[in-house]
């Protein structure tokens, strides 16, 4: 087994760090590492392995003789760069949204969808946050009972924005609580004790962004043009950890308990049922998804709930990531 | 037109000091207001139309030359004195959930079904706060499409528990800001910057009391057993404001746009569309629920899509237990 050249674009932001966290914890196989982010950054350094690593800025060049880059520094970086990365040699992993329904980019759950990665052509695409931790529930209950409708509403935390939003809601929140009036800054409206019911601009049918991606992902990941995802996706007073109310109408009927046994055996998920259930206060740090408060519509009705919680910077970002790497290096 | 005597129960709560406040607001036509609360209230005064009223303790025939009695104070309460309020010659009005199912006993949302006042027999039950606000949502739609399925996630504050929940959560926010580890006392873990998907307790199928509140009054105020409500409420770090996300699947087909416009000529709902969309922070101290974010699911499907927003200390309880006392005033 030999070592891998790899290179972070982004590597200041909160998915940036998750990342490098993520690949010392997995003992990933790196030759060298190169940190890389946006000019203001530049100069400074991470500990990685007991050494430290200087962040160094984009240019011509910067991608030669990396293998693999995953990228995390938004959208617009990602169209910038993402082609000079793969004209330079390295297989991109991409955490925007830019190439996600490119038809050639392969968007990738390792634990649905793998085999997409056998046509890669120098770039996968990582899906959003949302989308992962949703399918990563559904998808061995589809393999069963066949979902036809899903009805989703997410409660989804500031880190999901970065940095500057953590920021915003911890200023926010103390100001708040101390008596002044907190100024919206990065949101539109304030977010300390307050909801968003927006995530990404509105297109001409009143959905926003995020919940078009929910709908186009999924259609995309489980290769099923029929599945229809029905979502509301909301900004929630929350530093870290997404939640989704998700129910489903399924073509077969499955009980709740049958489906709590088909999630307990499924990878990448933690059941949590009885009388607990998951919070967004203990999913953070853990690669598991978690899915509990699992209900059936009864003898009438093919409906099954969930209530699914997953670290959005470490499942539905840098660790989803970390695990296409780990399979696209075994074809390098 | 007379004048009427008037008791509030529990009128040292949060609801109980929203209806004072609506009372004076509305000038409804009182001779005589009495409060009542709990022996670790008695004493405390509050101001009601320029004089002082002092809040008196509960007892044998406190309740003689009463004529409404506005009961906000728990369903402990309620199962202990609205029959004494009742046999004493006043009509009940309960906040509580002791007495909602009982057939005998009109679940009431004014705008909705208040010829259900008709048969009232000394006590009317006001619904519950998330039940009000998604059923002002639904009810101009039912009329038009019939709703078969309503299914719902919502986000409710902590104001909807009481005065302790509403300084838990400003508490344990200042000790999380500050670095110290909040305590849980009132509810069973952490509310501040986390999500607690259970609101009541949960019976054996998983469902939680709050949902089978949504699901059970909804079938009672609309006369209408076959609709199907599945819900999933969760607690949010917010002080004020409800909010629901609600999808529709109908039997009639209704575009977004048709809608908004039967929303908008809804007694007591206010649309918000176009890019702007009801805030919790905004809802505080309005009468009318907030509705926006209407959204239609294409051709193939007959689903409708809200987001519903509204002050569950007032229409969600106060304002609702005041209008319906209006209405009884004129047949007492």
């Amino acid at each position: 087994m030999r070592n891998f050249s790899l290179a972070i674009v982004g590597a200041t932001g909160l998915v940036g760090r998750e990342m490098l966290r993520i690949l010392e914890e997995r003992e990933f196989p790196i030759s060298h590492l190169q940190l890389f982010a946006s000019e203001r950054s530049t100069g400074l350094t991470f500990p990685f392995r007991g050494r430290s690593l200087e962040v160094k800025s984009l240019e011509e060049g910067c991608f030669r003789g990396v293998e693999l880059a995953l990228f995390s520094a938004g959208a617009e970086v990602s169209l910038d760069y993402a082609p000079q990365a793969k004209r330079e040699g390295a297989v991109v992993v991409d955490n925007s949204a830019a190439f996600r329904m490119e038809p050639w980019v392969p968007l990738v759950i390792p634990e649905i969808n793998p085999s997409d990665l056998e046509d890669q052509r120098g770039l996968v695409a990582n899906p959003n946050c949302s989308t992962i931790q949703m399918l990563l529930a559904i998808y061995p209950i589809h393999l069963v009972a066949e979902v036809e409708r899903v009805f989703v509403s997410t409660y989804q935390s500031v880190s999901g924005t970065g940095y500057d939003a953590w920021e915003e809601l911890a200023k926010q929140s103390r100001d708040f609580l101390e008596g002044r009036q907190p100024k919206p800054s990065v949101y539109p409206h304030q977010i300390a004790f307050n909801l968003l019911p927006q995530i990404g601009d509105f297109n001409p049918k009143g959905y926003s962004a995020e919940e078009i991606k929910l709908a186009r992902e999924t259609e995309k990941i489980l290769h099923d043009q029929k599945i229809r995802v029905y979502a509301t996706t909301v900004r929630v007073p929350l530093f870290r950890g997404h939640s989704e109310a998700v129910t489903l109408q399924t073509r077969k009927k499955l009980t709740a308990s049958q489906a709590e046994e088909i999630l307990s055996l499924a990878s990448g998920v933690e059941v949590i049922e009885g009388q607990d259930y998951p919070l967004p206060l203990n999913c953070v740090g853990k690669d598991a998804i978690l899915v509990g408060r699992i209900r059936d519509g009864g003898e009438e009705e093919n409906i099954l709930q969930l209530w699914v919680v997953a670290d959005n910077l470490r499942k539905g970002a840098a660790l989803n990531a970390v695990q296409i790497a780990e399979l696209l290096k075994d074809n390098l």
